[in-house]
């Protein structure tokens, strides 16, 4: 059997994650690496990968089975999924909460009047995690879900640490409060503030000079970010920066607490969580199982955008369904 | 709209699970319990719900939704289910794993000739655990999966002591190993043997004058139940094991680590827990959200058997798709 020809469009942390999954995959090959960068620029990791510009997806109609799209979410995949949705099967990262029904109307539409599929906000949270909040509320409608995030590196917070007056290099970590996460384990139902749930942590390489009071300050009190956490701030030369937190580690995990019985006598805790020594290259993984499914529900004229709500599990498994209840079920 | 009719066939903790779970329920409402027993001597929670004699379900056809049948996997459901998917759509817990592919291929013919939808395993083992088990191996596939389960009660291990001569009551947890559980959530993959992965804890009650020792030995050695375990054996009194452990807690986890990266130098950990009060009202809860599945995929007269593997989780939620998608993802 031919293998699922795969394209990536864009490749930043999240393209080249997908590269090194796509390594390990039986039923799926990288088919080329398409960027708005000069392609000569772009060193995949396996050289012999063609690397395009993204004007020569245009001729690429029918080459790939699935492209999957590597951009960001602020600027390239609101354009660019709804685009590339008209003209391959495609799955996207789209990771804004609040954008994410407007974003699922416009893919949907240029899916389903091409004949594609378009599967959005792919990923952990949103992903996995929306699979265990949904899935959970569902079982135990009487109960309480919590998301936590962290131990991981935020780049949006990082960039804002960056951006204050003297800053040259910042690192910032969302941790959840460990009391706040053992009374949610334990089957209590807290109302917990945004101070309760996280606390953050920045590593700061200052310029010469540079007024560390005041910069302490400007962290904590930036409105959104950080002023409604507790917030360390911890200056380090970028020589340590460089040595101990140049990873993108991340993870967190979703509680749910319900309770059963004649009188809610019983409480019972589900708890999904991950920690990842990697955050682009797990989300990378995830979208390439997600890409197998894409494929598969285009084979069977399933088109139209679809979310992780919406594809049942064994179409992610390179096995067959007789496989998977003889060997996994 | 016309709330979902639910019908219960057998009337033991799992049953009365489905009865309870029923009771937080909008969309679906508990139609009637049926019973081989006879139905004067069934008393449900709610008294104003009817109880029949299964013989009953002849004349229900049309009148049910969906049936969830509550009964054992040693002898009802092998016969039960295919039975019943000739006239209900129908739920199961099946949890012989060794049987599932016969299982599912005699619901499938039965529930595919008579037009009905038959969810087989449904549960937490199988389960939610294998749904895990499944995604986790094919988003990381350089990974090695890992299930634990406890602490909890095995009622088959409880009867095997309880035939011992000179027992009165015994109550067995299964407990996985602290030590085991560490090791795989700190990334690491070592090669579990049985005894390293679960210990087992007893507790007896023995007649008077019995041989304690000759017990404990007999518990130890017991072939396949005990010895491949390190078992403690501890006597109690009747008083102190009706106080202390009637209770039917159960759990566990399934851990998935895998690597990723260009040299696998990235580990990456999942792991999805439960700590469940009481087993057979949780796996009821599980139960009920895969009968509002069941109705649903009728209504789209996806029939057949079908397994956790096959029904996209949207399914089990009663929100509209659109809500899901604003509310959860």
């Amino acid at each position: 059997m031919q293998p699922i020809q795969i394209g990536i469009l864009g490749y930043g942390n999240l393209g080249r994650g997908v590269e090194l999954a796509l390594q390990h995959t039986e039923d799926m090959v990288l088919a080329g690496i398409f960027t708005r960068r000069d392609p000569s620029g772009v060193q995949p990791v396996d050289s012999a990968v063609p690397v395009h510009h993204a004007d020569k997806l245009e001729e690429m109609e029918g080459q790939l089975d699935v492209l999957i799209l590597c951009g960001g979410s602020a600027k390239d995949l609101p354009v660019q999924t709804p685009a590339y949705a008209k003209k391959f099967h495609v799955v996207d990262s789209f990771d804004t909460h609040a954008n994410i029904p407007e974003h699922f109307s416009r893919v949907d539409e240029a899916a389903k009047t091409s004949g594609h599929v378009g599967v959005i906000s792919i990923g952990w949270d949103p992903g996995l995690f929306s699979l265990n909040r949904l899935m959970l509320e569902a079982i135990l409608p009487q109960g309480t879900g919590y998301t936590f995030w962290g131990k991981g590196v935020s780049q949006g917070h990082s960039d804002a640490i960056r951006r204050i007056e003297g800053v040259q290099d910042a690192r910032q970590y969302t941790i959840p409060v460990e009391s706040a996460l053992e009374a949610v384990r334990s089957g209590k139902t807290p109302h917990l503030t945004t101070r309760e749930k996280h606390r953050r942590e920045c590593f700061v390489v200052v310029r010469e000079g540079a007024d560390k009071d005041r910069i302490t300050k400007e962290i904590q009190t930036m409105p959104k970010y950080f002023d409604e956490y507790d917030t360390t701030v911890q200056f380090i030369t970028q020589e340590e920066l460089d040595a101990h937190h140049q990873g993108i580690p991340h993870g967190g995990q979703v509680i749910h607490t319900g309770k059963t019985g004649a009188n809610g006598e019983h409480t019972q805790v589900a708890e999904f969580s991950l920690k990842l020594d990697s955050n682009p290259e797990f989300t990378a993984s995830v979208l390439v199982a997600y890409a197998r499914a894409a494929y598969r529900l285009a084979q069977e004229k399933q088109y139209g955008a679809k979310t992780i709500f919406d594809i049942a599990p064994g179409y992610l498994s390179p096995k067959s369904p007789e496989e998977l209840r003889a060997s996994l079920l």
